[in-house]
């Protein structure tokens, strides 16, 4: 006797990729954690709901407690039968106003989120100034003092190309290889209205824990004159991460695109 | 026998103008109130702890609950002998992270932030797309269906000029006049990254109570095609509150500056 066709041989299992934009003030990061609340977990909650199913979301990498994102990119499983336009609508209603949906697509099964992201982009804003900035509080790292922006801009500059970033990632994971090609720096002042807020951006083929936070810790100590430009060679050849300077706040760090 | 001189004596009322911004959502607007936290309350509080005076500041104008700021101006009237650069840096460190005081300035003692404002210019912003945003969503009324906006352009170009706006005021006031100039409107698309993202701007001599959010609650039926663009002459004819659109939400409102 065989048994009956169950709802999932009816409807074949579809691969989604979405792309995500959340403010991270009130997660505890991406991943699902024993305590408090992920985007992770919001998500896939809510996609329970909507598909019935148990599904479980893998994105390019985790971002940490407190960091943001404007196109976060993660990739679900489901065999649900609703029109693409209309599960995006559903999902974004029930996961307002801290992360939306902006785009959702079918995919190639064997897409996956993490292991095939070639590139990532990721954006720190600072904003230098006496007077705090009402609309940037929750988005921004507030430096008073002026920096040396032409110095902030010279150090980038060493740490463009292929090196071994051991020196920049923080303790607590176990990789074999912590060489990592960093394919561009820029830094940006942001708005007219925002004359002293700088985006310190970073591309990258891959980023190891913490990297950008502690970068950009340690370009502020060169900002300030406590480290000179040329002192981020010797802090990249030490290997060690008490080389380098403390990592700069969560709140001011964006995951602004994945490249595929 | 002659009184002691008192600290006041020795030294003279100065009267200060401040430019305020801070984000509307948490207060109940900026008047003090019977019940719920004050803009107005929050910046008498803080200057009384820094000047140990009673302080009373004067705001160019009440925003309603929700209601944001750019460039509020206000003034109140102080013995205090603080350094100017450090009185504005000891005030932000008390009232951030809602509210900042952008600049302070010593003004002469007749300076009036209400009685001589001439001018004062508003921005609404809507988001014009079924996709939420994270970052704008406090501070934006999202209409998800496609808006005529060339439909709104025409309909706001018919509210240029010296006009009877009682139509576009809330109930609850007992003005002599509801005559107001309205110099100019404008339709921004904000920024690059938020394409869907549209700032109404009007510049007038002076506002009725909730004129932007009635006007705005307007111009959405109108780009909806519920009410066509020279209706508009009618309703301010009619000079009847009921003939005009709802309210638009608190939430997209922001006063941006105010010219004296």
């Amino acid at each position: 006797m065989s048994h009956p066709k169950s709802k999932h041989d009816e409807h074949p299992l579809k691969n989604y990729k979405i792309v995500l934009e959340y403010d991270g003030t009130p997660y505890c990061g991406w991943q699902v954690q024993a305590k408090g609340q992920s985007i992770q977990g919001v998500i896939q909650e809510a996609l329970k709901k909507l598909t019935k199913e148990k599904v479980s979301v893998t994105a390019s990498g985790r971002t940490d407690a407190g960091v943001h994102a404007l196109g976060q990119v993660a990739h679900f499983k489901s065999h649900t039968t609703r029109p693409i336009a209309r599960f995006q609508y559903a999902l974004n209603a029930m996961i307002a106003p801290t992360i939306s949906v902006k785009s959702m697509e079918e995919v190639p099964l064997e897409f996956h989120a993490q292991l095939d992201a070639k590139n990532k982009l990721y954006s720190y804003l600072i904003l230098n100034h006496t007077v705090p900035s009402v609309f940037m509080d929750r988005f921004s790292w507030q430096v008073p003092k002026p920096l040396n922006w032409d110095a902030i801009h010279a150090a980038l500059e060493i740490l463009v190309g292929e090196h071994d970033f051991k020196s920049f990632q923080s303790v607590g994971t176990d990789l074999k290889s912590t060489v990592r090609k960093i394919d561009w720096v820029k830094i940006e002042e942001c708005f007219k209205d925002h004359p002293h807020l700088y985006a310190i951006q970073i591309q990258a083929n891959g980023f190891l824990k913490q990297m950008v936070r502690n970068i950009i810790g340690t370009m502020v100590q060169v900002g300030q004159g406590r480290v000179a430009p040329k002192d981020i060679k010797k802090i990249l050849e030490a290997k060690d991460r008490r080389k380098a300077g403390p990592a700069a706040p969560a709140r001011g760090l964006f995951l602004i695109s994945v490249q595929y």
